[in-house]
């Protein structure tokens, strides 16, 4: 990745379109760096001609005219922010200007003409975490929150941004910077065989730090599935109507849908988002055994998927499904209907071509059931509802929780030094191999908030920001 | 259409995101009407604790947090907008907030539970007309210069928006006005038969005011090409390579396409913006003569779409074309070769397989050809000067073009009333009856820029415009 480094990267000033692409009545361009205010000088010509830019206000608007050759380009508002009171640190500039394509591409190249530098995705917020506006988990949220489309991610992002995760590793850091400054006292003075720390306290702060570790950890399974939706499976032999369903669903929820790009051909996500909380449904291929290569694949896959679920919705046509083939279903689910982790939902579709209700299977599978006919959209509401209601455990009041699998792996590795830690204690290891493994725990933590990075790190985490931010 | 007439509007506090939709790094949500700032009160925290509202600066951006429901939506920058000193005139409220879908959604749907109404299509521009920050032509333009993509349309609707276009037709009613009131001081004195105004100098004065409008009238057939795109048909038996020839030019100019909606099923357009200048190409059905009534219709929309365009581009493939039957498509197309106001180009593709360039056809038949290969992208370049060398005469100084359909009826009717009023001095008709008239024409001017409208008119024009401007 041919990204260019901190010091390059301060020295030019960078400019992009900062809202979504397309049309609108107003678009945002923002330019930061040392020469914003001069490049900007250079196009704008303010309708108040008594206005001096040495004079220009920080954070006031402005109003006047983007010049392209002699002819006015657009009319504009203009905002200065003056270093260090702007979201990068830096001297900014921020232009609205309307929001049509012709003048946001053109606005962008004039500005390029006048000395800036087209920014890297996720530039300005690295930027800010460089200038110390804030530490590295922070600025891995801002992306999240701008991707957020539900109420819970939103609410992960957020509580991320305002440093609420950040507080708890540094929390848990200087507990361990503590434990670190004891060891090595103890470490200087090992000629003479003198044991400062209390062992037994230390062990007992050990605990502590793998249980707050491990609760971290194990948050993770909440927050992937909250950041990246709510694996739902549905499953059921073919033609028993999982489209209809699936867009049913849709319907009923006046939901909002977006499809996920790269997902494999046979295996097509939609995520809906119910209530605050977004589910990724996952429409597998059908079920049938098959002794073609090719099928068998597609059939392993959708195993795959269903062991990836947090929630498997098994539909079965209504009209022509009979107690004995069902209890085939609850034989071959057996392992997943008994998983405490999953959720395994029989959808009864097809109602309306029955006579009466088939409640007594409910009771024969001993099943949790839904009964609906998804052509005629009837009891749709009622399988949302029973979605909603399995996921209420991923509802967050505002404990920390992981949502990043960078944290998620620096945590697990911080965990394990830890262990490594404490088998040393055990094994009365040498106190300059246990500090060696105090001082990797230490790092992996510092990793997260960016006590230490490097630019590799920086250019995974920053590449993946859209450009603009 | 059931739109909220001025009165009923400017009671109401409005608001709407501004930006385009979608995700982006930063959106921003508008607020206009009296509400304005106690809406924003209500949901805004300022970061600085010592802000008051009441001693909030106009034009300042102030940095604090949207609260939902006690916990925090997002950090965001608000900036207010004093009236009469805002886009609309009237007090108006700006928020600039993380452009996640989550983010914006909430963010309005806050406004609108705390007292705002969510704005027409159109309706800050449609306020800041009826508050008198701009003409109706002036307003018109604000629209054009959002949808514009190239260049030439991006002048028009600029040049429109600053009041050119508002300027001439303010100089026409001045004249017209002086006009009309030596008329009526005629009329005022008509029983004693005394003619006040030089009748030789009304004459001149007719023929003037005449060839004027007659030139904005005529301008509007470079405007409406500029705005909607310049027509260009793809015409052609087939398998000549029409679609192949399309996408090579595509590719030729990293050129911007755009799909329109609504087009038949056998006529798809594509524009593509050269130079500055769109092209709207209208791939046509084929041109075989069919006793089959279906394709009949589709080879009559051929024609029709034919008639419409401003470029012909015939088709032909060079590894089967003879001069023979070139010379049919001579015949066959004689009228609009001969059309002044068309330009007919003979595209000949498929040069690749030819062994040496058939540079005689040209001369053959006296048309203007470019041969090219559209597979091996080989000329293409030569296609793309060609096109753009015929549309130079639509290439604009400042001169005011009219580019509204709707201004170019009111024109056509001022220009018929204007004619009115000469025949009616050649035939020597009372006074009053020429005044009514003149009359007329004022009333048409007027029309334009707004003098006279009624809530019909501002429903039609304002109605066309997106949400948020």
């Amino acid at each position: 990745m041919n990204k260019p480094g901190p010091d390059t990267m301060n020295n030019d000033t960078i400019c992009a379109l900062s809202t979504p692409s397309g049309t609108g009545a107003i678009a945002v361009v923002r330019i930061s760096g040392k020469e914003s205010l001069a490049i900007a000088r250079g196009l704008f010509h303010p309708a108040n001609k008594q206005l001096s830019f040495e004079t220009m206000e920080s954070h006031r608007q402005y109003y006047g005219e983007i010049r392209d050759d002699g002819k006015v380009l657009d009319e504009v508002l203009l905002c200065y922010f003056k270093a260090p009171h702007s979201y990068t640190g830096e001297d900014s500039v921020e232009i609205s200007c309307h929001g049509s394509e012709y003048v946001q591409r053109r606005l962008v190249e004039l500005l390029l003409a006048n000395g800036c530098r087209l920014a890297e995705p996720g530039e300005y917020t690295m930027r800010a975490f460089l200038n110390g506006k804030m530490d590295l988990s922070q600025a891995e949220a801002v992306a999240d929150l701008i991707a957020s489309e539900s109420k819970t991610a939103h609410r992960l992002a957020i509580n991320q941004m305002r440093g609420g995760f950040s507080k708890k590793i540094a929390e848990l850091r200087a507990q361990l910077l503590d434990f670190v400054s004891l060891i090595e006292l103890e470490l200087d003075f090992s000629e003479e065989d003198v044991e400062f720390a209390d062992r037994t306290k230390l062990y007992q702060l050990l605990t502590e730090l793998k249980q707050e570790l491990a609760g971290l950890i194990n948050s993770f399974r909440y927050g992937n599935v909250i950041k990246q939706g709510i694996p739902v499976a549905i499953i059921g032999k073919p033609n028993v109507g999982k489209s209809t369903l699936l867009n049913a669903l849709l319907n009923e929820e006046k939901a909002i849908v977006s499809d996920i790009p790269g997902t494999t051909r046979d295996s097509i996500e939609d995520t809906i988002v119910i209530e605050g909380y977004r589910f990724r449904f996952v429409d597998t291929a059908g079920l049938r055994r098959s002794e073609d290569h090719i099928e068998s694949l597609g059939i392993e896959r959708t195993y795959e998927k269903i062991r990836q679920a947090a929630i498997i919705l098994y539909i079965c046509d209504m009209g022509s499904a009979d107690p004995e083939s069902l209890e085939d279903v609850l034989n071959e689910f057996r392992n997943y209907i008994q998983d405490k982790d999953k959720h395994f939902i029989l959808v009864g579709n097809k109602i309306d071509l029955l006579a009466e209700a088939p409640a007594h299977l409910q009771e024969i599978l001993e099943l949790e059931t839904v009964f609906v006919s998804a052509k005629r959209k009837e009891n749709i509401h009622l399988l949302a509802e029973t979605l909603v209601s399995k996921v209420k455990e991923y509802s967050l009041s505002d404990q920390v929780v992981v949502s990043s699998s960078r944290h998620f792996e620096a945590l697990n590795k911080a965990f394990e030094a830890i262990e490594q830690v404490e088998e040393g204690f055990k094994q009365d290891l040498p106190t300059d191999l246990i500090a060696t493994d105090l001082r990797q725990a230490l790092h992996h933590l510092g990793s997260i908030t960016g006590e230490v990075t490097t630019d590799e790190i920086l250019g995974n985490i920053f590449g993946k920001f859209c450009i603009g931010k």
